[in-house]
Formats: C-alpha cells, sequence, structure tokens
C-alpha cells in the first residue's frame, strides 16, 4: 500500500504523530506524513492557518484557486523529498476524521446494484423502479457516526423482523457496502440558488473509500416508507487520506451512456467519470490471510460525481464544506465485481469459501479491507486511495 | 405572542441587538431578550464562557446538571426583573439560530398522519405499515438547510412526475408540515452505546417548533426506495426560542395507549407525552389577515421524545450536543386538526375558503405562522413556544 503516494497524489489527512499527541493535517508522501504546519517557511504564499491545522476544515472553506496553489506548492515545495523534522512514519501515526463532516448524503448510482437489489426483492416485476434512470436516488445517512478507517465497528443490536413479529437482538445480517465518496468545500451556495453541473467539479475537493456497513435484516423491517434509519446509522467508515480531485484528473473517463438523456441540470459535461480500481479484502476471524472477495471499477458508476453533486443542491440546497456525499455501492456486471455480500452471495443462498470457512454475512471478528486506485494514465502514475479497514466487534 | 414568557418558562435564543451587531445568547423574559453575557456577575456558579456565548452550542456541551443549576440561577437572578442594560426588545432584535444542527432526524410519530398519508396512497390496503406500532419510523434530513424563523423560503426546483416522463420546474404542492422538535445535549453516549429510554430525557436540552417544508410532487417522484431527499431538503424552520425542557415538566401527560406493547427498549416511563398546543395561521399573499387553519396538540404522538431518541441510538449510534430531532407531522381525529395542508385538503381535492380566495397547496407570498403553547397546571403558567414564520418566495 506504500505505492501510489507521489508528489502526482499528495493526499490530505488528520493524524497523530503518536499517541497522545493533537491531532495536524499532514500529506502523504511515500510512506511518511508530512506535517503542513511545518512546511509553513517553504509555502510563502499560503495562509499559516490553513496549515498548522489539526484537520481539513479549514482549508476546505477557502476557495478551489486556493487549493490549486496550495498543490502546486506543496509540489514544488515537496519536490526534493520532505524535510525530516515534518515528517513521521504513517505506521506510527494515528488516523483521525481528516474532516469534520457536516451534511452526509448517500447515493444509489449502481445501474448493476441497483439491478442486483431489484432483481432479489421484486423477482416478478423490472428491477429498476421508474425513477432511477432519471435521476441519481440519494438519501441523507448520519453524519456523526462518520469513522475513520481503523475503528472498531460494533455489531449493531436492532429490530429484526420475525413470524411472530419482530424480536430485538445483534443484527444477523451485516453487510459490507463499497463505495467512493467525495467531500465538498469552498464558498457555500446561497440558499435556494443550485449548483450547475458544468460547475460542481470546483466544489468538490477530493475523494476518499467509503464502507457503508449496512444491517439488511434491521435495515429491511423499518425502511418503509422513509427508507433506511438505523440498518446503516450504526457506522460509515471512511479512508484517512483524502484524495485532491486534481489528482484524479488524469483518470477521467467517459461515463456510461446514459438512456434516457438526462434532464439539462443533469447534463455533465464529459469525460464525467473516474477510473478508479476498487478492491475488497475479508480476512475470517481467527485467520490472518486477506483474501479479496470482489474487484470492481467506479468508472462504470451510471450517475457521476459532478451529476450527484448537482442534484443535491437543484432544489436549492445549501452544499457546505465538509459534506460528504457517497456513490452507493458499486457493482460491476461480472461475477465477483459486486460491492456487497448480499450481492456477493446472493441474498446469502450462495456462501463464500474462505480458506475453509464459509461466510455469508460478516462475524464478529471479521476484518474488512477496502483498497482503491487510479491507474493514471501511464506507468508508475498509479495514484492510490488508501484503505479503509474495520473490524467487526460484537 | 408576549404572554408566556414568564420566569417559569426562560427559552435560549440567539439574537443579535439590531442588524450587524454580533449574535448573542439570551434568554426571553415578557417582551425583552436578555443577554447572558451581561449577566454574569450575577451568576456566579456559572461558567462565563458559557454565558458570553454567540448561541447554545458550549451549554450544550455541558452536562444537565449545569443546565438544572443555570435555569434556577437565572430564575433567581431575574426574579426582580432583568436588568436594563442586559436587555433590548425583542421585536428590534435579528433572529439567529439558536444552536449550530448536528444530525437532523425526523420521525413519522403521529398515528392520524400516518394513517391519513396510507389513506391517500394505499386506498386498498391497511393503511398502516406493518413495522409502524413496532418502532418510530424516521429517517435522517438535511442539517445545513435548517433555518430560523422569518426566512424567507424559496420554491424548491425539482422533478415533478408527468405522464410523458418527469419534467424540471418549480414545484407545483408545496406543502407545510407542523412539527414538535427536540435538541440533544450534554455528553455524547460512545459509538457502540445505545441511550436506555429511562435516562432519553438527561439527554433533551429543551423544544422548538417545526415547519418541515415538504414538495409533495417532488417527493412522490423521487422517494422510492430510499425515503425523502429533495423534496424536504430545501428548507425546515425552526422557531427561535428553545423551550427548556423543564418548562414543559407541568404540562407532562400520559401518552396515548400503545398496542402492541412496545419492545422492552422503548417502554417509557409514564408520563411520557407533553401538553403542547400548536396552531397553523395561514396569510394567503396579497391580504393581511392571517386564517387559522388547523389546530392541534403534541400529546397525541403516539411515539414520545424519550421513545424517538432510545430509538435513534438503539444501534448504537451517537447522540451529538446539537442534533434536531422532530417528532413529524401532528394530526388529530377531528376535521381541522391536521398539521399539513395535504391532509387539510384531502390531496387537494377539497381547498380551504381564506378570505374568499381558494387554497390547497401554498402560493408564492403565502406566509405560514406555527405556534405552540404548552397551558401549564394552573392559570397564569402557560408557557409559550412562541412562533415559526416563513413567506413562501418564487
Amino acid at each position: 500500500m506504500t505505492d501510489g503516494f507521489t508528489l502526482a497524489n499528495l493526499p490530505y489527512g488528520s493524524f497523530r504523530a503518536g499517541p497522545g499527541q493533537p491531532p495536524k493535517l499532514c500529506v502523504r508522501l511515500g510512506d511518511d506524513a508530512v506535517t503542513l504546519g511545518a512546511l509553513s517557511e517553504r509555502l510563502p504564499g499560503i495562509a499559516p492557518a490553513l496549515l498548522d491545522a489539526p484537520n481539513l476544515d479549514r482549508l476546505l472553506r477557502v476557495d478551489s484557486v486556493v487549493w490549486s496553489e496550495l498543490r502546486a506548492a506543496l509540489q514544488d515545495a515537496l519536490s526534493g523529498g520532505a524535510p525530516r523534522e515534518a515528517c513521521f512514519p504513517v505506521s506510527q501515526g494515528v488516523a483521525c476524521l481528516p474532516f469534520t463532516i457536516r451534511d452526509y448524503v448517500d447515493f444509489y448510482s449502481s445501474l448493476e446494484h441497483a439491478t442486483n437489489l431489484g432483481r432479489m426483492f421484486r423477482p416478478d416485476s423490472d428491477p429498476l423502479l421508474p425513477n432511477w434512470r432519471h435521476l441519481p436516488v440519494g438519501y441523507h445517512g448520519r453524519s456523526s457516526t462518520v469513522v475513520v478507517s481503523g475503528t472498531p465497528v460494533r455489531r449493531p443490536t436492532g429490530q429484526r423482523p420475525g413470524s411472530e413479529g419482530p424480536t430485538c437482538g445483534p443484527s444477523r445480517r451485516l453487510d459490507i457496502e463499497l463505495e467512493l465518496g467525495f467531500v465538498t468545500g469552498s464558498s457555500p451556495n446561497p440558499l435556494g440558488e443550485p449548483i450547475p453541473v458544468d460547475q460542481a467539479d470546483r466544489r468538490i475537493f477530493g475523494f476518499v473509500l467509503v464502507n457503508d456497513w449496512s444491517a439488511r435484516d434491521i435495515q429491511a423491517w423499518e425502511y418503509q416508507p422513509l427508507g433506511p434509519f438505523l440498518g446503516k446509522s450504526f457506522a460509515t467508515s471512511i479512508s484517512p487520506w483524502v484524495v485532491p480531485l486534481a489528482a484524479l484528473e488524469p483518470g477521467r473517463v467517459a461515463g456510461p451512456r446514459q438512456d434516457p438523456e438526462p434532464l439539462e441540470y443533469l447534463r455533465a459535461p464529459e469525460p464525467r467519470a473516474f477510473d478508479v480500481e476498487l478492491e475488497i479484502a475479508l480476512t475470517v476471524n481467527g485467520q490472518s490471510e486477506a483474501h479479496p472477495i470482489a474487484h470492481t471499477n467506479a468508472r462504470e458508476l451510471y450517475w457521476s460525481a459532478s451529476q450527484q453533486l448537482a442534484h443535491a443542491s437543484s432544489n436549492g440546497a445549501i452544499v457546505s464544506p465538509g459534506d460528504l456525499y457517497a456513490s452507493g455501492t458499486i457493482s460491476g456486471s461480472q461475477p465477483g465485481t459486486q460491492g456487497s455480500l448480499i450481492e456477493l452471495t446472493w441474498n446469502g443462498e450462495r456462501p463464500l469459501e474462505l480458506g475453509g470457512v464459509a461466510r455469508t454475512f460478516l462475524e464478529d471478528g471479521d476484518t474488512v479491507t477496502i483498497s482503491g486506485w487510479s491507474p493514471g494514465t501511464a506507468a508508475g502514475d498509479r495514484v492510490s486511495l488508501g484503505i479503509v479497514s474495520g473490524q467487526i466487534v460484537g
């Protein structure tokens, strides 16, 4: 996981240099976290308060022009390597949330995922609901339970459906959702003023990996008619390094064809998608080996980040610095390209065999690790999104 | 609206003394806002930083014991009236959001409201879905578009269903939702640790009136399968004065009987409900008279605030200082006791006649004002929740 963190990437995170140390805004270069506050003298055009900060919150509030200036200044200042006194090994650091999450929106933008769930739960009708191809379906999730990679995930208790009425107990169908998320910044649009789709990218600071843990039994019982609530709100894990939009630009690709053509406010300039390879590995309780269980790519997402953001603000809603927007589960059409266990095991009917152990849903002690990287345009340009990992505790 | 603001109430708000002045944490006494920062010397046991603050954010972070101490100290310090230098007339002040909204959850806790919508939209089946009597159905709303009373509400644009596919344009079915909300505070429960229902009240700081504006056409098209999104997220208005839970205690009453008996984690100590009278008045564009269109009471809510909070944290989700939890639309069983236009006009079929003008849904220029008060236990004890008001702009 140490390659893909060159000057072409330079993702931002909030790390403690060690236990008990205060969190500091850093960029990652190779295996090191580089504390931005220690680089002030090398970055004369940048306001010191943006650098000597605990996390990204301040930087998210300034204009995207400053983001570009800082990135260029950092690439210049670090071109000969980072000064030793500004660095500590990432492996010794303690990751914190890279920014304070304001609103959290989760979309449902993978055609294959929506189709798979439709086939499973409504086998006798069109797997896609009538609105799906017209708008990026989404809903608000819980901001306060977004946690950074490495945070243990407690198996949630809740109401589970039963033949003699619901019972309360630990979820028996705890699942993964592999997603790509982005964080917004810059001055908020005034209330009542949508963000045009061709300007949406200016509001996107960067991307993180997301595991939107889901308790399928709790969700199935509660979600009618107002959508998911406690089946999702117990925890959402994100990767500690926010990869700037600029670092993913070399991996920009055309998105899938949209039919019917979206309404005008959703017609995004192409190329609108990003080539991001994604992998899920599962280490089952008591084993040491991580088994890859899925490999997919974000480029096939039907709705792009720019379309998601234009849609989310189309009613005039404010998009704030620190909002997190997640793609929804990313699934491909081939076997082994699905981003959730409910799809990979077809609603639990086809268990995975992992080192002699069968798995349908997650057991206590299991660890899920999602990794992601953009291949870039040429050999050696790989841009890593790092990992988001979490272990289930009972 | 000036009665009901005695020492028995003492609600908290954030007001500017005039345009351009900084926001200050205040309590309301009669027609005056009393700046807490100016009372420090009269409140010797209270940390000055809690008082000399722009809003409630700091106070929400301290333990409920401090809330009680401050309330007692204020009632003592203001028993002979507020010092003149600490006061300004509320009518000259500018209301700000009383606290920074962290997570916003909207419930669906009125049996009559859920039944009415079920009858309208699923006429051939049981109006209540199977889960409704087992748990307080709820979902997350958008925090960043919660606005304070008086903020104009822009009619949202969005996708509206049509016989030849959706079109994008201004909502044609803009509605009201009359709700009662509460704000939480004190130290957050650790991630993974639910709040027991008999301890939920300790986390409730106080109550506000809520108008959860709803674009029924946008909502109807978008909401399957993940719930309301843009049909709600354009604006949610709250009243500027947060009435402490303690001020509503004299109006505590038994809640409606629950059948079936809820699961153990939802068995709230009685009396669990609050006697809060609520009224909606509508001033149609071009008129000056406010027409009362609905009168109802929060005491009939099937699920109480304590049950809502126990449920929202039952999966271990963190309840943070500054979370807003709204009841869902409050409707009674009698004509004229419904908290939304879609119910009052029965899906637009029975327009209201208001001073010679017909209304089904809201028109540009219309102003909606919700008021609320607790009758208290004896004459003269009325505790006002003030008003939440907003005008629709095109």
